[in-house]
């Protein structure tokens, strides 16, 4: 089994104009302790983070991945990360675990209480058997996520477009699925809206049409979503950002959960009533997901 | 200047009947790397939290913080804390601090990835000093806090009446007062009514009438405003819990942010309007939060 992984990274500027960023980095006994009881990440979940899915030593979808942290960055008031920095981090962690399926995790902290500058890190560890669920798809359930269509756009303190280290209530939310005898939730706007999975993008077929929920909605711009677009438009597909409705999430053609370790899993069925599901076309997907891009 | 300390300390089971949890807590080097990269306070800010206030050694309203410690562990379906042994580890810490104002953090992590069980902690360190804010009061903005009065009971996977570690978004909204030239926050329901600050709790004058928001409706149970309340009535003013609309509070006769370190600071603008203010009261009621309780 491959070995877990850290690297902790000395941040630098943004402008910072030279090559090679390897003298940033510091490898980590990943279950030593390495950071200290002051972390903004561990007292206020103040940080941001993104998972990368890696196969076989091929980190993917790195450039959406790096935007990403930097526009949740920006959104947090952070310093801008060095994307090239992050990439060539990324670069290091992935190559640390050659074969199968891994996730590089990179993380962006607001630093230490009294401390001068933020606190980075990227780690590496092989990814779970999503192998079955793949196959066999999820059961969901919908869940009030208590804010309405308009609050992200509203009031962006909430930090709804922003991938964050407070992820305590999407941690509840697949608990509270799993009491209700599911395997994953879909959180639904306090007006009637689908936004996302508490870990995942959600993606619905109507014909020949793909839908996915607007990221003004104040949710994630899912990185595997956009793959899974650009791929469903190669093979000729309309894809559409739009609002989703719950009865149009229960009466889809099919739905899928896509996010970048899991890849893409079939909706199976929504609060308990079975949902059409296209085994084949998953398949497509994720062997498209597992290519290198 | 008092050194800042922290005390790591194994939970035990919340049936254990030892009397004497000394030997389950082990003194850190505040600064040194504690935690490992696989805490899930970090990654995910998934645990709990609590800040008492400790005036020359002595830690107030021990016992309602870790009574919410226990309340908001189990909202968030961690193992519950055995009090007796967080009362010690409080104890210890508060003593190492005699002089002054201080601050005790309780935290409790869902503990790290594949690991066996939670972590937790408790920091000593010396308080800011707000002898100023204390006297000359805090301008508030009000900010939509995108939930509606009802979100709280209606969904308790968004853990509102828990004190978690994912507080970003508590983080982002005194950022944005800031920005508008306030020095602090009161959140607002999507329905206009006035809920909490980000880290205090609200409590409003009309009359000889002191009125704060009901925990119901998604707010933590301030243990301060628990404090005042006593103190309120002791001094035969009635008080109680009820919604709040914003003008009610843009046209109280006082209002304050109480909270156990800063403790009781009069609210003198609300977004850009003046409030009244009483500062006789004021000074009265932080005498009181500073006496030993």
């Amino acid at each position: 089994m491959a070995q877990r992984f850290a690297l902790m990274i000395t941040p630098v500027d943004a402008a910072d104009t030279r090559k090679d960023f390897s003298d940033t980095f510091v490898e980590m006994d990943v279950s030593a302790p390495a950071l200290s009881v002051g972390e903004f990440s561990t007292q206020r979940g103040d940080g941001v983070f993104e998972s990368i899915g890696v196969i076989d030593g091929h980190a993917n979808e790195v450039e959406a991945h790096v935007q990403r942290l930097a526009h949740s960055a920006r959104i947090c008031d952070l310093p801008a990360p060095h994307l090239e920095q992050w990439r060539q981090a990324v670069a290091v962690a992935a190559a640390r675990i050659p074969q199968g399926e891994a996730v590089v995790k990179l993380i962006l902290s607001r630093g230490v209480e009294h401390g001068p500058a933020p606190t980075a890190w990227v780690t590496a560890s092989p990814a779970p058997d999503f192998s079955a669920v793949r196959r066999e798809g999820v059961r969901v359930v919908t869940l009030d996520r208590g804010y309405d269509l308009g609050a992200g756009e509203r009031a962006p303190w909430l930090l709804l477009g922003a991938k964050t280290l407070s992820y305590a209530v999407n941690m509840a939310a697949l608990r509270e699925a799993r009491r209700r005898g599911a395997d994953d939730a879909v959180f639904v706007t306090r007006d009637g809206f689908v936004l996302e999975a508490p870990t995942a993008s959600l993606i619905v077929r109507r014909g020949d049409e793909f839908i996915t929920t607007a990221p003004s909605a104040g949710i994630l711009h899912g990185t595997t979503q956009l793959s899974v677009y650009e791929y469903l438009e190669s093979r000729g597909f309309r894809t559409e950002y739009a609002t989703l409705s719950v009865s149009d999430l229960a009466t889809a053609d099919a739905a899928w959960l896509v996010s970048s370790i899991r890849l893409a899993v079939a909706i199976t069925a929504v609060d308990g009533a079975l949902l059409a599901s296209d085994p084949a076309l998953t398949a497509e997907l994720n062997t498209f997901l597992r290519s290198p891009r």
